[in-house]
């Protein structure tokens, strides 16, 4: 079974390197045959060539990670982490409030990942679509 | 598909029964057939009875739950909230670091829950076992 403290370290720089826009860093912390879902819903990505150009997408768009409480381990090998997605939209500055939880084979690395927000976790913060509330 | 304000509300209806300690209710949110995995990599405790128990005893604690980030929806059938139990132990007063998944059936009950959280996620804040940190 995977080091608690492994897949907290994991999970943290899967944050620090996206902040870096180092999406080849990020692609890296995943096993070759890895899946991430994110949104929980949407189409699985499904290994190493899918998941490294979601993740260049996903760092081109310039956002910024930021964990909102500690990340949490298990009793197995899994890890759930609760953040911040800090962007800019042709709306305004927005916020995605998000979820994720990975799941880790026994090298250590992050066999599936599971990002759990909805519409109504996307919140803008400034701007012409400055969500009423 | 079940509709992510639905989802949000039975989370928080969750906190809202545990924090009363009205484990009945809790229980009455679940499906006949659903399981619980708490802590995730523990034995899972399936259908009505086992949960009902589960909780009938986590209730008798006086633990209480409070969350530490807006609940998650998802694009699916499932949800993700972010909380602490705040609870004392023979050790002192103590909070334990929790992020809780659940999936929902079509009748929008929970079909499953899991509930993340480490050793390393359980901290006294007082008393003679306070944690060093």
């Amino acid at each position: 079974m995977i080091d608690d403290a492994h897949m907290k370290k994991a999970m943290q720089a899967y944050i620090d390197h996206f902040n870096r826009a180092d999406h080849a860093a990020i692609a890296g912390l995943y096993a070759d045959d890895a899946t991430v879902e994110d949104p929980v819903g949407s189409p699985v990505k499904t290994g190493k060539d899918a998941i490294a150009a979601f993740y260049k997408m996903a760092v081109s768009t310039g956002a910024r990670l930021k964990l909102a409480a500690p990340i949490r381990g298990s009793h197995g090998n899994a890890a759930a982490m609760v953040f911040e997605v800090q962007l800019n939209m042709p709306e305004g500055e927005a916020v995605i409030r998000v979820i994720d939880v990975m799941t880790f084979n026994d090298a250590g690395q992050f066999s599936s990942m599971k990002a759990y927000w909805s519409r109504s976790d996307m919140v803008v913060l400034s701007g012409p679509g400055a969500t009423k509330s």
